[in-house]
């Protein structure tokens, strides 16, 4: 038996990031950035007003001056003159300073009358101007690899990119087995139930940035395992469900093997889960995960979502762990991981009663993992202890 | 001037609950689930083992018990017959359990011997059985509105829907105006600058589950804005980013006041942010955005994405308080409540220095917003305040 940490490197060194890919910064939302990525320009281009007002020598701004408004410079369109003493420019919000002009007397400090003014407030010692480059100066460098968020998204757009060099999205191949399986809205028979797994999974890589393709359901014969690995061609990443298990029927890894695939095999320590089945075929990395539907999602959260990150290029880091009180006592733990379904709730965590790895219901509800590590001793209520969120 | 509790709630006061769709299965997820949805079947529909091994009568489960092994049940095709005294059956996991039978002993517990089978090992209390409907009865409900989760598809898989009534996302027409901008990828004039607040608030609304469309840029000009709102037709939501100041330059007002808006006008006492403009128009709700980046990202995140949860269906709240506790002391807070662009990092928040609100490269690096209340004390290093992730 190998730890969860041992068999989330061993997964993890069966993939590598993928290559790069020009996407438009309106579909870069989500995805992450591939190579360094600079700016064309400064922002702002020029010094800018921050606040609707009138332009002016700062040597000048003192309570009761007078001056002669000469024009107006807004957003768009700058005053092209320059200006002298005693003069000011009408000037708004993001409008380019006059040359000549180093402070901006806001509006409300002001009283017009036809092209003159008076600052009948304190006009402060602020200038309420934005100097050039301010924000970022033309060179600047948001670096890769990183998850592009709507800020940075924004980012980009300010410096000028229409198209971004992102990761391409990894393909995964879905595949369930089993000859008890039926697809949702078909008639299940007596002995039958409903291919769940590879539609949650399905929706987990696709929150991670992958591109998930759900092949139809393989039977337990070697000749439909083989036509689904066929129809798996192209994915970076093939993943079974089901049949990875030692009994009779579990198909999987002999079709596999008889594909080529060099074959790893590994029983991890841990709880929900059963032995992995991993390895390279034809160019893609495969893996096995167990059939239980709870068994299935926290596999997939622990094991797959790192062999995504790594093909994203951001590390195959496990998912960080934190911090909450127990709400209840634990036994201790036996000899494997445990990671128990529990609710999170202001700082305190909550292991449901039932932990058996077919309930859906009970993962359904759950917004946590609770991480115990082997023979954990016994926790009494209030104790901290780790989670991983879900 | 108001809070940022009272904009909040003026605004989710534009808008309601959207109507529901059906969406197959596989696209479901992110979705809000529109009406309770209940399972057409138990989980599992019949009595199933949870481990390879044989089906026998618990009360014959014994050390050292013999067995003839009469047939085998597999996942997908029971065993037909009924199971007598000495009698097992060969099962496999998530196999249906032989009528007569009521326990599972393990394989690992068994030696075989053509087709008689002795238990080798203590077999233990625990039946390796799982009940019929264990995980769901027939009947059993999905409560709405829910935002569906990658268990919660495997989940309603398991239930056997292949379509799912949700709500429909809310459309959004996002119209940046002003004769400075250019869109990303333009040569900008001298004057000029690009287009960026209308593609930070594309992403940060599709990550909230709406349908962002963006609108070309609307010049500073009556004919002009009057086309962006016409171009709008259809949204729910018409966001227009800048001009809703109250410079001599800000059209916009007066332009959708001209069309039939019913105009609000709030000064919100919040940093960053500027008077938000906010009314229906058209059978649509109409918020005007400052055009400072991080003040229209902000307003966003605080005023915007209540109102998708809204039309979603999710309720209006403003996004829930965190805390930690201060990395560096900080001055007296003004007579505004104040949403300081911030990092978090291991429970410990740093407020960025330059607090400036055109600065998007802040906006990039931060994780969160500190939030202080208006007139809030100085705060020393250590002391506990409030954030918002971002």
């Amino acid at each position: 038996m190998i730890t969860v940490a041992e068999a989330h490197a061993l997964l993890a060194g069966l993939v590598a990031p993928l290559e790069m890919e020009q996407v438009p910064l309106a579909e870069a939302h989500g995805r992450v950035l591939a190579r360094d990525i600079s700016a064309g320009r400064d922002q702002p281009p020029f010094a800018a007003s921050s606040m609707d007002g009138y332009a002016i020598k700062a040597a000048e701004a003192e309570l009761h001056a007078m001056f002669r408004v000469i024009g107006e410079s807004a957003a768009g369109h700058r005053f092209s003159g320059a200006l002298g003493a005693g003069q000011a420019v009408r000037i708004f919000t993001g409008a380019p300073v006059p040359e000549g002009a180093d402070f901006v007397v806001i509006q409300e400090n002001v009283s017009a009358k036809g092209d003159l003014i008076t600052i009948t407030d304190g006009p402060g010692v602020k200038s309420n101007i934005r100097p050039a480059g301010v924000d970022f100066r033309k060179g600047m460098t948001l670096a890769a690899p990183r998850l592009l968020r709507p800020a940075d998204i924004a980012l980009l757009a300010a410096m000028n990119h229409d198209r971004v060099p992102v990761t391409r999205r990894p393909k995964v191949a879905l595949i369930a087995t089993g000859d008890e399986l039926v697809m949702p809205g078909e008639r299940p028979g007596a002995d039958q139930i409903i291919a769940s797994n590879t539609f949650g999974l399905q929706a987990m890589l696709a929150e991670a940035g992958a591109q998930p393709r759900l092949l139809p359901v393989a039977r337990d014969s070697y000749a439909s395992l083989a036509t689904a690995f066929d129809l798996a061609q192209g994915a970076d990443l093939v993943i079974t469900v089901g049949g990875a298990s030692v009994g009779d029927h579990d198909l999987v890894g002999e079709v596999a093997a008889g594909l080529g695939m060099e074959r790893a095999f590994y029983k991890v320590a841990m709880r929900p889960g059963k032995p992995l089945m991993a390895g390279r075929l034809a160019g893609a990395a495969m893996v096995g995960l167990p059939g239980n539907p709870v068994s299935a999602m926290v596999c997939g959260y622990l094991f797959i979502l790192p062999m995504i990150r790594a093909m994203l290029g951001l590390g195959a880091d496990l998912p960080a762990l934190k911090q909450a009180r127990l709400n209840a006592a634990l036994e201790r733990n036996g000899p494997r991981e445990h990671y128990l379904r529990a609710r999170v709730e202001a700082d305190r965590v909550t292991a449901f009663e039932n932990q058996d790895s077919s309930l859906l219901t009970v993962l359904s509800e759950a917004n946590a993992l609770l991480v115990r590590p082997a023979d954990d001793g016994p926790r009494a209520a209030g104790e901290m202890v780790n989670y991983l969120p879900l």
